[in-house]
């Protein structure tokens, strides 16, 4: 059951129908989860953001770097030239470099891109070496080729699954979570979508109650530093019509909404936003004969909105993601359990904050 | 009273003796506050790093820039170099170039400065056009030289005084506010000091509740969007020993203080942090024999702890501001409300979230 | 007599009919040259884009920080929003504030501003404290404000003018340089202009060939250090398309023409770029009913040439300054002499690059 | 032969010993050529900054991104932290996932590192696709492995080697170049090193000579862009004791130099730079006791002299890349020609600039 099921409602904005990101038309979302014998417990999760040739109709897009204790790939040229080319690959920190080399082996693959000889993979990734055997890198270009042929639209699978089949997350069980926001017809009707990683630290709420306080479950309490590091990738996808600019101020938002589940992105963590538009005007031709681009795109004036759904869904998808992941027990017998839900819910009822 | 004295307790850190940003020994604070007519409604606040000359004992720094639609003056020396030369100045928007005027006629006064033909002043300012004639500039340079003589250690002022006389927060009557919090000795025991001047908007949360939704008073409601406008600056001074590179990692992380009270970084938000650390042995002198610079900092890996006290003195820093600024008129009779603390405890006692 | 006068001819691309940053339609430059007394030389220059009102025509902007040991002001608005709202000024360090103020008197006062609240000023300054009085602030507002109605279109006057009165660059006198280039109509034809105030330090070199060497004149021969340091302000304005994020990239490359020049962009140095584009269907209006931005502008593929122009247009403004500039004696008997042209051309004819 | 064999003296200082990045003590280069058939023209090289375990003891560095377009890996964390935990290597754009796997693997096998779950691979690229079959994806993990284990102190193979095998440089064949330089030990004695993969285009120019122009080899002459992309990647490695805030300023002259040579940093370009400093004194220790980091580093206004050393040595470590590449015949029958040197000296000759 998500957050939303048990009564605990987030923010002040509608969600979509599904309160996925796949509200967003067009995004598909793939898993493919690696759990097999008593070590290993990865997977790797894929955000396809169109569907046509995302290489020949390159997205707009911006890259925040919240903390960047990390290993996302293909930062420089997201930022150098406001787009994307490839899906976009979530999976554990050493198997990045063969996602990337997937991702060079689907783009290269996909017809039209015969004479393709540059691809940008976008790859994010959080450290599982808690539960995985993660210094086996057992994620395989097939796997990741796989979640890619596997995304599809609608419902997303939550929890330990694809790549948060082994993070970890305020102490908890983490995984893969989701949310979505739909603006108010008035302030323009436009969707935006978020889907997590979870694999961080730091003092959980849930929607502003001291969850981890009530529970005892904290860092700094004596001297134990160590779990509040890890990672949080964050993917933000909108319809709104954003150019790279607005695209990086919406990803820096995105933290803002880690920051209200009590995240620290404390020094050992990755926390990085990837954000972007799709909205079909504005797609990047790979080649064409005009010289110029012709967009339309919303005011500055006119995004603040879209800045409060992304804190929203943010907050929501990672709480999502706790209350959907499960105990699991991995690499070398260590065992994460997931959030005590009803422990938690009982905090929430003390704190009044179940909505009926 | 301040939002502590209500029963209101942000976080797990301890606070520091007056919980405030001078709790970090040797910090001065001071005021210059102007209330003159109906129309004059703004003032200065200066918050001075150590009791030496500053110029020639540079104080290690950074800026980050939360959203940068504002005019804070000194960003890329800092940025460049690392420190900071002069004390900080706050005020209005279009003060700005009149406060740097006065930190340079100050800079080149002091004793030992007399060949110093090069000073970078760091002015920070928010708009306070709905209650103070901002257009008329009244501020002048000898109030920013009074404000610089009138900062002491001890107590700090808080409310509508100095730079925060007319400022407007989650569209309430907002203000200067500050706060502190102390590690335990395990973690070094060091001090984290902030102080901000509130002028911006979102949807109001105290200590996780979420009073704006209870009193009805957020915006995006229906199509009204103007009040989510408006700035924070945010001052964060550690004795801990820190470089700039660490500074900025740690200015980066009030923003998510911030995101803890609802606000939004809206579009037209200049939200700014400078971050300084007056650890004695690493302060940078101005001229001197050696070619080198020693220093002894905390590592990366011994930083989150002041992380999470840097979010938890931002909250409470902002919460302060609102719960002690008070009702003023000002400008063509423009009026803004203070927090209405009253109605505010009554949220607070349903969400059970006043401690005894 | 200007470099190109005495048969040195800079890169392999055209200049416009001019050679001067008001080859690009609209563009209006302004001085105010303050030569006073024994002590004062020192003075202003206005950079205006476009003759309509910029505040309510923002034009497309960026703001490149090469080295950032200067005060250069507004920096952090136009990197958020991507637009200038006020002219750009240039003038001494210690008088940057003033100028700004001068800035804000401007904007507050033109019709159709009147509920204007909020200003940005762009100020660059590099510090003539070697000839000048720098100290007494001699630049007052009615200086500033003076340089602006007195900007004009057409020749712009080089040298020892405006805010390039009192300035030194590799030892010699410095001041404002300008250039241009026009593309072929195939590559689009768009003029791109640059204008300098050149205070800054290296190993000279002319059109590729080592005048400081040749003449003895440069740093490192022996300890002596000093005179490297300064600074250099660098404006480029284009009347092609480009949006905020190429402009960025079209100021990154005008550092490549001032190394060129055989600056080094020393650590005391603030090296800064300022990139516009005039594009009238880009201008980004204050207010209006759409929630709508259109714009149309050059593909990412199409702008290389733009930076080649924009790398010798630089490269050729600072010759100009240095060829312009005439030897000034100033404060407590400080001289510096001009560039000893006789003795270049000599050095340039060992060279053979001198073109008939 | 290198380019100062022929009497062209780029700059004013002293060169190391061998004129290459070897001069700075401990730094090792190996490469691993791979030409194969008719169409595999490629490789890798490796940089090895110090004999010990690099991953235990990590070094200072930042990276400058000149110009994005392209797929370095590793940025963020060093940016974020400030040092590099792995060697460097150079290879091709499709390769450089390959790469990243080799140096994990590398990097857990070192003994000491057994329970090592993160590694961050720093990996530069240019795209050699013109020569060689670089969709093939040729470079395994074993030819990095060997180019790592091939890396030895001392002289420096250049041209068509390793990383530089297929690689193209205004319009002749580009290669790996190196240089180095020495400040007089008044200045502190110190050496910094340089090497580069040179893969890009402009208007060649050999120390101020306009090469290109004379051989009517430059690009808008007429409609013809596509010669001006590519990439450079540069190494620069000093034992002068720098933080990374100042490597990341050394980092920037590099492009400097760069741009002395005639590169434009096109739009296609991923033009990087990697700075690091050897200073024992400064390595960070992977674990320890302290919570402390103590360093001694140059102050600011002591690194200038460094920033020349660095320009001078990125201008000549180009143009070795281009004096010692060689013709080659790659993929489909393309063929680069090398640099014609005789026509070269020619034009040097006619400008007088060969040094006897």
């Amino acid at each position: 059951m998500r957050v939303r099921d048990y009564g605990i409602k987030i923010g002040v904005l509608k969600t979509g129908k599904l309160n996925a990101i796949t509200d967003v038309t067009g995004v598909k979302v793939g898993h493919e989860t690696l759990i097999e014998g008593e070590n290993i417990r990865t997977g790797v999760t894929t955000i396809i953001p169109h569907t046509g040739n995302v290489f020949q109709a390159k997205v707009p897009a911006a890259i925040y770097i919240g903390n960047g204790f990390g290993k996302l790939t293909g930062y420089s040229q997201v930022e150098e030239l406001g787009n994307i080319e490839t899906p976009i690959v979530l999976t554990n920190t050493l198997s990045a470099p063969t996602a990337s080399n997937a991702l060079i082996s689907y783009t290269l693959a996909l017809p039209g891109n015969e004479d393709v000889r540059s691809v940008n993979p976008v790859v994010g990734e959080t450290n599982d070496g808690f539960l995985n055997d993660i210094r086996g890198r057992h994620v395989k270009e097939e796997h990741v080729l796989s979640a890619i042929s596997n995304a599809r639209e609608g419902k997303v699978e939550e929890g330990n699954v694809g790549a948060g089949t082994g993070t970890v997350c305020f102490g908890y069980k983490g995984g893969i979570g989701t949310s979505s926001r739909v603006l108010p017809s008035s302030l323009g009707g436009y969707t935006v979508g978020v889907l997590v990683q979870t694999n961080f630290g730091g003092v959980l709420e849930v929607n502003g109650v001291p969850v981890a306080k009530e529970l005892g479950k904290y860092p700094y309490q004596d001297k134990i530093l160590n779990d509040v590091d890890g990672s949080c990738m964050i993917v933000v996808i909108t319809d709104a019509p954003l150019d790279a600019r607005n695209l990086k101020r919406l990803a820096k938002r995105a933290i803002m909404g880690l920051a209200k589940t009590g995240g620290i992105a404390s020094n050992g963590s990755g926390d990085y936003v990837i954000a972007l538009s799709t909205a079909r005007e504005n797609l990047v031709p790979y080649s064409g004969e005009s010289m110029f681009y012709e967009s339309k795109v919303l005011k500055n004036d006119d995004i603040s909105p879209l800045f409060l759904a992304t804190i929203e869904a943010t907050e929501e998808a990672i709480l999502n993601s706790l209350f959907t992941a499960e105990t699991l027990e991995g690499r070398d017998g260590n065992n994460v359990d997931s959030l005590p839900v009803k422990e938690v819910m009982k905090v929430m009822k003390k704190y009044n904050k179940i909505n009926k």
